[in-house]
């Protein structure tokens, strides 16, 4: 079985292959490449790699889609970027910032083809089936992405919607990340399907240990402002579950958080943070990671393969879901 | 044989199927279906029914990637609208005007995964070799852009270099339309790249007869002001052809229309047209429009199926090359 580093060196040397430093024009090129240098986790593609390899021994066939879902996934972030006004995205200027918006809309654009480019390096006779998957993952993306700019200017945001917008920005792409790996590994439809309905329920859990860290996280470790989110009134987890039991004095506080344009920012995350304390948001949020976790792990189970080739998997998803920053 | 209106009439009819009212959300799909809904030529899709009707009657197999080729220029559009923060687009107001640049970024993002859920369903026999030819045309457009913003900021491009420009941001795509079409109409490799070549031409004749109508049109029946690449100095073949030719005189008048920040627009592009003339460059470029179309003429006369089946094809081309407005 592949070590999640021996992964992550086929991805670098995919990234590097992909580098053709020769293609033209170089204003297009350049930022793609800066992009995809900036090495973030790139959990995506190793994802694909091991959900290949719990089937086979021969990842090959994988790689290529593996790099897809890379490739895809920095396109998602380049333009987010733009939507967001990010001066910075892995502690680097943002690509908007270091060229300007037009080249990022642009760049992103042609990463968009690159990554159908290189899932269609798929083998011939799976292409059909990974394309579709791929289709319906990168539209649900962007209505993930359209739900939670829309979430920002609403204050009725339910749970349920949240977590649905969360799997769709967030989820489906871990999510297909692990089917495509899977299927690339003649993993039976079943099969594949069960790693799909693991990586959505962990990706669910990711992202609100996401949430919960943005404000509990040590801010020693966590290489971010802890609070962010809070400054921002951004629609987390925590905030909706919080507007949804806070009564009285709780309700008015985060009203009043949420409504002040002035504000110290040290205090309104202190004063928001007291109200989470006060209505166990912490715990809810803790549990509902456990509640997808397990439900995560429930699919992984259930996947007909020994299950010592699940080993490196399983260890992956716990440092995710168990990550302190 | 279809006529041209019959095409226009299957793909008005397959734009209201797209308009799904029900998806959600509204404000990521809204902005598609207004764009659809603009009603430009829909040169390329009727290209790519009308390629596939040389070869079989029944064109049935042709309609969804004919929409993927519209999806996807209307795609292009939506960006460029942004990039060239331009307000009005078939007289209406653009994406980024009605909505904003983050809704038309995205909304363009979804339209690009959509003109491939399109092509995707394509017979699964030639799906490999279609999403080829997509991959690669949807690639050079975006080179073809990013070249064209590039060449705003240069006064040293060549005429070949325009002509390269030129093909990939307008050609490749009739001429992927006209292939696409052919072989979803079972023409062989051979033919189907014949149209290929067919389009590749009439799009270079056609971008030029488009820089031409800019300066030389009546204005009655241009419906867009006359001189507008003058104005804002565009590189269009008249302007490259008239610098590499200007000497003296002619070429200070051009610098100096070139390089004025405050002029009185009328007369700027009464200077300039009269630079054009005396270097007799309208000539210079109908000559260009005649050879590329001759050569675009050659490849479809070469197509092997019966002459009175290109008919329609051929007319449409000379009515695009010989147009007015």
């Amino acid at each position: 079985m592949l070590s999640l580093s021996s992964c992550l060196d086929i991805i670098t040397r995919e990234i590097i292959i992909l580098k053709d430093e020769n293609k033209q024009p170089v204003e297009l090129y350049q930022p793609i490449h800066y992009i995809l240098g900036l090495e973030g986790k790139r959990l995506r593609p190793a994802l694909t790699l091991m959900a290949c390899n719990l089937f086979t021994d021969d990842i090959s066939l994988s790689v290529k889609p593996a790099l897809a879902m890379e490739v895809f996934h920095n396109f998602t972030l380049l333009h987010d970027d733009i939507m967001d006004n990010a001066p910075l995205r892995r502690n680097q200027p943002t690509v908007h910032e270091k060229w300007n918006n037009n080249v990022a809309i642009l760049s992103g654009d042609a990463m968009q083809i690159l990554a159908y480019q290189l899932i269609c390096q798929a083998p011939s006779s799976k292409l059909k089936v990974l394309i579709d998957i791929f289709n319906t993952t990168a539209i649900e993306v962007c209505e993930g992405q359209q739900f939670d700019m829309n979430f920002a200017l609403r204050n009725d945001v339910s749970l349920e919607e949240y977590i649905r917008m969360i799997e769709l920005k967030t989820s489906v792409l871990i999510a297909a990340s692990l089917k495509i790996g899977a299927l690339c590994g003649e993993a039976s439809e079943t099969d594949a399907q069960k790693l799909y309905e693991f990586g959505r329920n962990l990706g669910i859990a990711f992202q609100i240990q996401d949430d919960y860290l943005d404000v509990y996280a040590d801010h020693k470790l966590f290489g971010k402002t802890v609070g962010g989110d809070i400054v921002e009134n951004k629609k987390t987890f925590l905030l909706i579950k919080a507007l949804e039991l806070a009564k009285g004095q709780q309700a008015l506080t985060l009203q009043n958080a949420i409504n002040s344009r002035i504000f110290d920012v040290a205090e309104k995350v202190m004063q928001v943070r007291q109200v989470y304390d006060d209505l166990n948001i912490p715990q809810s949020a803790r549990a509902s990671i456990s509640a997808y976790s397990e439900k995560a792990f429930g699919f992984l189970d259930s996947v007909i393969v020994p299950d010592e080739r699940k080993t490196i998997l399983r260890q992956i998803a716990l440092e995710l879901i168990n990550r302190e920053k």
